[in-house]
């Protein structure tokens, strides 16, 4: 097995997950759970992070590149925002250490931990934070080192990022995820939904339709969201179908909503998502008419830390050798 | 104490109101609860009726009519909704007795119960419903008997009404309220908002800010929910201005979205509400330009109660010397 330069680790509000990488940034070892930040908050960050480098293996002398909720203000140690604009360079000079840390075992060694900033847009009539996806721009950067581009983060808070010559530039935030999350959780649109929402295929009607319209509406979603439930009572509207068309109308309302706020340079978007989600984004965006260039976020966000390890000086000199 | 002539209830969700009415209409009793549909559905509708009615020294012969959830499908008995356009005497026509209830003790005499039915806009594209309200437009048909008018009724579920000559035309339904519980108590914004979230007030800086920006957007809240958490995070917004913003913000947009389509004739919009959201939505409504009629949504369910009851022949003849 390759020697492992440095681990990766993306802590956030829900999620853990870590990768073992060699100096070349190939993943020799990956860890998933669930201890995102508000169970850290409990156990201890320190613990749970020594808990997962030892079941890869890693040596106590392996530094550990950090993004996410653990930099928050709530999380473990906080890395404050840097404010826009802002390149990978400003990203990486806000990078804070996490003192003290190690195995213990009698060993006097600590363990090199950074973790990376989020940004923030100081405008006071459009504040706006990230933590998490500015490793993920720092992961696409060849997407957008040069020109204007516009990038869709789908998610839970779903972030459309305007750069120009690789520096971000502004950035805004939609609740499309968390809405869809609560209405169909919490809202008389549960009744409609039912209990095993899946996610929707980007073909079905159902989707297709209240996306078309929501894109037609301007973002809209007011007097759309009832006639779900309405559907159920008077069409007799599968629960299937309603999932689908409350996906569809918040995807498309976001869509149309962010195609009014950013100029979309000659209707290409930088779509940065993984698996269904990604999927969905992707036939939204064409229906709104936009050329769509993907990356993995997944990929997107282990790129973005090892870059940061890179420039840190973590993986080693790159010899003329290995070049070739 | 003048003689009870009829009871009147309005039985919702989550809420029970009953008034006794003398054959004037004037208020001898009231009761309200929490024995909302809901409740009702475990315990029983006819008993909880019969316990307020005793509460009230009502007569087992005293007549009682019923509007809201009591005639959905999983209520009482189902009310099947009339169908638009439809007007008050169409209402009356739905109307749907309860068999075999009284109070039992030992007496053959059933009392008669009458449950009003909803409203359905069945057209392919726009279905809606409506149950309850359909009442308090029947209470305020003075206010819209000839011409063109637009109503609004704010609530958990908002209804916009088109009315022309007395008759419903039409109607769409805003989340409006449903959307301020589930954003306050369930999303991300929670965490700006605060556990003790009071009533806005209509001259709160914050609210008009937020309503003003709104109704400027179109009904899209998209891009503006986010920014109450980044306010919080960046400008230290204080929870009591983050829920104005939160009300502002979706009142503003329920008023744009409506505005864009309903043609507001002449600017006048016929209010139906109660209270502090009465208050909200009166300013509101004036910060876009319109003129509010307003009329107290509490005596305008009564009052249609009391209208149906009177059709029903349940408040005696009306002799000439009682209109003198």
């Amino acid at each position: 097995m390759t020697k492992p330069a440095v681990a990766a680790v993306d802590w956030g509000t829900s999620s853990f997950r870590l990768w073992l990488l060699d100096a070349a940034g190939a993943v020799l070892a990956e860890r998933r759970s669930g201890e995102g930040m508000l169970t850290a908050g409990a156990e201890g960050f320190g613990p749970i992070l020594e808990k997962h480098l030892a079941a890869v293996g890693a040596p106590d002398s392996l530094p550990v590149v950090v993004c996410g909720m653990a930099g928050a203000r709530q999380g473990w140690i906080e890395a404050p925002y840097v404010t826009l604009p802002a390149g990978l360079d400003g990203i990486l000079a806000g990078a804070v250490p996490v003192p003290g840390q190690g195995s213990g075992q009698g060993s006097d060694r600590t363990r090199k931990i950074r973790i990376l900033p989020g940004l923030a847009q100081r405008n006071a009539n459009e504040p706006d934070v990230m933590r998490g996806e500015e490793t993920q721009l720092a992961g696409v950067l060849p997407l957008f080192a040069s020109g204007r581009h516009v990038i869709c983060m789908p998610g839970t808070h779903s972030k459309w990022v305007e750069a120009e010559g690789g520096v971000i530039a502004g950035f805004r935030t939609w609740l499309t995820g968390e809405l869809f999350s609560v209405l169909s959780k919490q809202s008389i649109l549960r009744h409609s939904l039912g209990d095993n929402v899946a996610p929707a295929l980007p073909d079905t009607p159902a989707f297709v339709a209240a996306c078309t319209d929501a894109l037609a509406q301007g973002g809209d979603i007011g007097p759309s969201l009832f006639r779900i439930r309405a559907a159920t009572l008077l069409q007799d509207l599968r629960p299937a179908d309603a999932a689908a068309k409350l996906s569809g109308l918040l995807i498309g309302a976001e869509i149309a909503s962010a195609r009014q706020l950013f100029d979309l340079p000659a209707g290409e978007v930088i779509l940065v998502a993984s698996g269904p989600l990604g999927t969905l984004y992707a036939a939204a965006l064409r229906l709104a008419g936009c050329a769509v260039l993907q990356a993995d976020a997944d990929d997107a966000v282990r790129t973005g830390l090892f870059e940061a390890a890179k420039r840190l000086g973590w993986t080693g000199p790159v010899s003329e050798s290995s070049l070739s």
